[in-house]
């Protein structure tokens, strides 16, 4: 039996290939060797290979990797040749922040519009993106066929709502409350874990004073 | 030779436990059984057990884990029984996100203030944030002492800021940028992939889009 590999940290590393090459590209090169891309990104050249050659891209001897198509292959992988559609349900203090991120955009992120219950935010705008009522996402879905939500509401209400959204028509969900979702198995969804992250720095800094 | 654990993914759950516990605690309950927390959380018995057992946390035959006992237990062995102080440094497009989210007050992460260099800024407040003078950051540090800066640079130019703040006296970064930080030894970081977490759910939506 083949040995099962996880693939999770390479596709992790994937955003990160391709915004160096996108700025390789933008400073006029056109081609890139694995080791002058492991000594910019500190990367070892194994993993750059292998990571690359689970895009599909394939580097020429004595060249490396065209840096075009080395971008189209890895965006093609990662379904990011045109721009991802989203809503972001939850227009509070976290929504908001997101709705202002212009980040998203790096990844082809493409929040159209927010959905909310506050009477007093539905109707309005929050940076420039509309805020409409949750009632109507299932008439905003049939219309615009945008099935990713960006989950910001609070862990205590976050399976209520995401099963609401789920019923309106979404298929994937981009979780940022701390909720591990229980959805049906057609629907697919990752945690952003922000308060994981800062415990593993609290841990170092924790570390680091002990000496 | 003991086998090396990985408490990474222990620790990354810690926050999720204390949310909960928190909640639990505010709505009266005192004291919750291991199997009863696993049903809530769909984390299996035996995983919280060894993540509560990492803390020192100890429960009892027949009763379970005294709540409060539990969540100061936690927050001590993340050093968040007090609260911790940061500076954000660039108060861009993520910069002002970060500095809007209240949710970081969950872990007892307080910014104090932002730094940039852009003069439009300096002098002002953004979510009642002041916003210095990067060139003041060492007085400042001088003064407060705090010695955590949240990184939002852009990624061409982070590992150039990361070296000046480390001058000015920070030994902790929470890095938001792309860039993989070359710094002395004595300096902790911690990276937060946004873009590689959404990387995961565009290969799920791949996949989903397959069947």
């Amino acid at each position: 039996m083949p040995k099962k590999i996880n693939k999770t940290p390479s596709i992790k590393r994937l955003p990160f290939y391709l915004h160096e090459l996108r700025m390789l590209l933008q400073s006029g090169e056109k081609v890139i060797a694995t080791t002058a891309l492991s000594n910019r990104l500190n990367i070892e050249p194994i993993v750059i290979r292998k990571d690359f050659e689970m895009t599909g891209a394939q580097g020429e001897p004595r060249v490396g990797y065209r840096i075009p198509k080395l971008i189209e292959r890895i965006e093609s992988f990662l379904g990011w040749e045109e721009s991802t559609h989203a809503y972001l349900i939850g227009a509070g203090s976290l929504g908001t922040a997101l709705l202002g991120y212009e980040g998203f955009l790096d990844y082809g992120l493409n929040i159209r519009a927010a959905f909310d219950t506050n009477p007093q935010k539905i109707g309005t705008c929050i940076h420039d993106k509309p805020i409409f009522d949750i009632k109507d996402l299932k008439r905003e879905i049939d219309e615009t066929d945008i099935r990713l939500a960006i989950l910001c509401v609070p862990t205590s209400i976050a399976q209520k709502v995401a099963e609401r959204i789920v019923d309106a028509g979404i298929t994937a969900i981009w979780n940022f409350s701390y909720c591990t979702l229980q959805l049906p198995p057609n629907v697919v969804f990752q945690r952003v874990n922000l308060a994981g992250n800062f415990a593993l720095l609290s841990m170092k800094i924790a570390e680091q004073k002990r000496f």
